[in-house]
């Protein structure tokens, strides 16, 4: 018995539902599905995306709802997933790992998300996790980038800017403009360290919603994907965008850099007709969570953000979070289309 | 337009196949299937399963290459994969990323296995990369890990050591016993670099193998799963594994050491009943592989070694390669079950 099965055993090995093969082979095995099997894969690395010192609980919480977010936004629900885990000696450690286990089994317990393989490897540098998650969905029914179209409503969950503002100030940035650096912090560090994936929002949206994201880099560049998928343009009141009381203290400016700008958000952007206006609401009220109208779809060109009184916005935030950030060509109040 | 997303396009956005959505929305969609979908997933760390200055073209051929490995493993047929990647700056690079999407692409038409979605990210130390693969088998068909039964015969395809013997000289261990490491060298380093999965073997091997694994962290470890999963013991015959001149040329110690004990050589072991011997043979030749029978399995217990006498083996390799070791009992000529 040698000590990477014993953790793995230790931690990771359950019982895999009726009709699958779990950890333990080769290969986990799937049942036959008459729908399609939708599939989202992510990689969370140490220092890029979770902190050394982050507790391990949260980790696991988040790492799996980053991926049933995916799922979400493509209107499936959620089937298994897989873990890849490449550790470092110091993570191999019983309190580390049940605690994380622990974080990422509530939620996968909560979801119906069974974990049913995986890979475990030592890694001579930080934490890497690697999680692909699978999920249902009729195939007509999927809600998918492309499907905007001029005139529809364009619509988000929940509030955006909680996750960025918490980030800057553990990230110690300090002229982020609050006076009790402790208290926002306290307000705004759940939205980043426990975001809730909008899965049963998701589900609603099934034959509602014409196209749909979930916001992970920031709404300017997340709708700018489904925009630029669908071949539209909109027009977008920044002031409409909800916020919490935490980002609405803030300085214009700075509101719309967390809210417009800040990644990490795990709510749900998507686009409806106008004339299911109603009918969204109620999906949204049945899912339990806010949805908002922000604007509209329109025939383009690009993306144009104003204020309240509908003047263009000058300052906008850069075009969400890039991993690999080229030179973008700035345009002010107008960002260019992604593709 | 941004850096990340220019690079994905460039080097890793290809149309998906009918019936499929593939990288572009949050999730991938695989159509519906009558089949279960068997699912693998690996996670591969620069420094501890390549080496920071590897070709990439053979990264990106054994990255997928490990992959297929399971599905052969299961007999499943190739359908899909999705690729995480998480690069360090140093590889933002053309030329790399080219070379390194070439390796992987060329394998994954040679197996008609489509890339249909990812993740990348930056890393602030090594690449990581990490890849879930899917295919499709007959539930029923499914070559299992806990199948084999006392009687069966145990067999191995192709060669087994070289991969070991590659990467000892590479790691330059002084005391590896051969005479011209660089000819050495030439001639083993293909089956470390350039692995070639066993998928045509694990598909005309359903319905006649009763279990099977595939040889990644060494025969003495990957069988004693199979044993372990199965409720079975094993006599296995050390001299009758097939290796290649290269490692025949070694002392019998060495030689056991790497074709027994050594990892990374993605060769399927298998069981299978003593009287479907001529069609397991037959099978071999049809997928173009050899496969030699290598011993028994019996009511146990544990994994009983011996010479071309009959005699147990007294220095056996330790139990095949594991990322996190912990002191094992050392039963000389026996292995423990693993579980």
């Amino acid at each position: 018995m040698s000590g990477e099965f014993e953790l793995i055993r230790r931690h990771f090995t359950r019982t895999a539902p009726a009709g699958m093969l779990g950890v333990g082979d080769d290969c986990a095995l799937l049942s036959p599905s008459a729908d399609a099997t939708a599939v989202s894969t992510d990689l969370l690395v140490e220092g890029r995306h979770f902190f050394p010192d982050v507790d391990p609980r949260a980790l696991g919480h988040k790492s799996l709802a980053v991926n049933l977010s995916d799922l979400a936004a493509m209107g499936a629900k959620p089937t298994a997933f897989v873990l890849g885990l490449a550790l470092p000696l110091p993570r191999v450690d019983d309190a580390w790992l049940s605690a994380f286990a622990a974080g990422l089994f509530a939620l996968a317990d909560a979801y119906g998300c069974p974990l049913v393989g995986g890979d475990t490897t030592r890694s001579d540098t930080g934490t890497t996790l690697s999680i692909t998650i699978f999920g249902s969905v009729p195939a007509q029914a999927a809600l998918r980038r492309s499907g905007a179209r001029p005139g529809d409503d364009i619509w988000v969950s929940g509030t955006l800017g909680d996750a960025d503002l918490a980030l800057r100030l553990l990230l110690g940035e300090r002229d982020v403009p609050v006076a009790d650096r402790a208290a926002v912090l306290a307000a705004t560090r759940g939205a980043l360290e426990w975001p809730e994936p909008r899965v049963a929002l998701g589900l609603a949206l099934r034959g509602l919603a014409s196209a749909a994201i979930d916001i992970s880099d920031g709404l300017l560049q997340d709708l700018g994907h489904v925009l630029a998928a669908s071949g539209c343009g909109a027009r977008l009141c920044a002031d409409d965008v909800p916020v919490s009381p935490a980002v609405a203290a803030l300085p214009a400016p700075w509101r719309r850099r967390c809210a417009l700008g800040g990644g990490d958000a795990y709510e749900l952007c998507f686009t409806a007709p106008a004339e299911a206006r109603a009918r969204v609401a109620e999906a949204a009220a049945r899912a339990g969570v806010a949805a908002t109208r922000i604007g509209a779809v329109d025939a383009g060109p690009g993306l144009r953000v104003v204020d309240a009184g509908g003047m263009p916005v000058p300052d906008l935030p850069r075009a969400g979070f890039d991993h690999f950030p080229m030179p973008v060509d700035p345009a002010a109040g107008s960002l260019p289309e992604t593709s």
